[in-house]
């Protein structure tokens, strides 16, 4: 399976469906974009996840909360992830490697979903809280992603009206 | 009058005063800290123009938009900024100049207000898309200040409880 | 003209050819790839500034520098802009708009330049110093172009070994 | 041991010394401060590390190379990051909670250490290079530090000249 393939599928793993990020970033387009299609939205999202860069911000972020789930490393750090205390904030610096490479529409998005948690990003956050998983990184994930898809589907649009 | 005393002018000379500011950071923040006073969140708004980054960016931003708005410059990128097309991302990147020095909390509540819009900057906004004055830099500026007083508020009360 | 045109012509008015940001982009990448040729340098340096991240990073980097060059804004700033002083950092935080949409190899190669000052980038600087032109935001964007192609190289020939 | 103690040590235990980095921000700031002391810098260095954001960032960059030297999670990213090859970037943006909250000459510094490799980040590069520890991660940290003591140096300067 190629790198892109088996970064959807642990994504899949973890409880996130493209379908799931394309309807955040769909609810933060409908109101500036006509007729917005699902199907395009869906594509966006894909063409978000295909970069290298995603790829590997998903995986080294995806590295990361599993190895503090597991217990892997230095106690001091585990914790501090685990906890994912207010001032930890290297998991949405690592996420804006995906924001970064697609504008500053991709930015103030990330920073609105981040705050707004809607859907899946709520989910994640959640198992993350309780304590069922480390989501500390893969949430940051998640805002990013959406985020950077609805800065592409503003561009697009721009292009063809 | 030293450089300070004359950022804080400016601004209220285009009708931003500090308790505007302060305003919206009292709101990010009310939910996460117990007691929290107006007084002590003008206080850290004022740390956060005091410095020098600031400063520099607030200026800059206030030379763009009066430029701009009385035309003396190239017409090409006069319109693109008076206009604040979706796509232009200047405005965004300029702010950072205070958000970045302010850390992850700063950009997170930075993306949010610039989605959000509440008081102050909505004014600042239609003031703007009503073409009544030039405000694309500046909405973005306030957007960071009280963005980033927000972020010194959850550090301050991070290290007192 | 269109505005691809229209910013290609500014530039060269300020001196500055796409052959001379092409010989920074060569020098930066050509112990990476082999058989590196100078034609395909100028067409990802074309490619950066097509953009339209880039077209408004550039001109509203030439319209500050311009005002600031003829004294049309605030005193204040005008000379803390004019004489670039090292703590004048939004010229850097401007060029990021560019730089950014690229990637990290860009980032890198951004501050790098910036402190070398090689080729052209020397030549503004010292237009900017010696109080002929201002130059402050130009130069800056100047990097920020030369370190994006470099990073786009990268990236192609990644893909194509 | 408190966390600021402990981060120092566990450098040491990589074998990067205060001493080691304060010789690289030396480097960068003798020309532009007179009568520069060595313990002046090794302070800033001090200061730099002391940061909540640089502790999390320090640390997560030492989870992330252990883990990936031991084997200890998916085969795929621990190849991408222990290649380290040119188009990984996340351990660049990862060092960035450090750098950004020291403004645009930490930056650009950062970008040039990044290229130059000088001292102790070239010995960190050949560990890597030659697969005797992974330092993926770990030597654009020492980057990131060594340039925002030389931003603090900076700021500290102007404000006592």
């Amino acid at each position: 399976m190629d790198l892109f393939n088996s970064t959807i599928l642990k994504l899949e793993q973890k409880g996130i469906k493209i379908d799931d990020i394309a309807e955040i970033t769909f609810d933060l387009q409908k109101s500036y974009i006509n007729d917005l299609k699902i199907e395009h939205v869906k594509e966006e999202v894909i063409n978000v996840i295909k970069k290298r860069e995603s790829i590997n911000a998903i995986l080294t972020a995806l590295l990361i909360d599993e190895v503090v789930e597991k217990n892997l490393a230095d106690k001091d750090i585990c914790k501090i992830i685990s906890d994912d205390e207010g001032l930890y904030g290297v998991d949405e610096i690592l996420a804006l490697s995906i924001v970064n490479v697609h504008g500053s529409i991709a930015l103030t998005n990330f920073g609105y979903l981040d705050k707004v948690k809607p859907g899946i990003i709520k989910k994640l956050d959640d198992l993350g809280k309780n304590k069922i998983h480390c989501t500390t990184f893969l949430d940051d994930i998640v805002c990013a992603i959406a985020a950077s898809a609805a800065s592409r589907l503003a561009h697009y649009n721009k292009k063809t009206t």
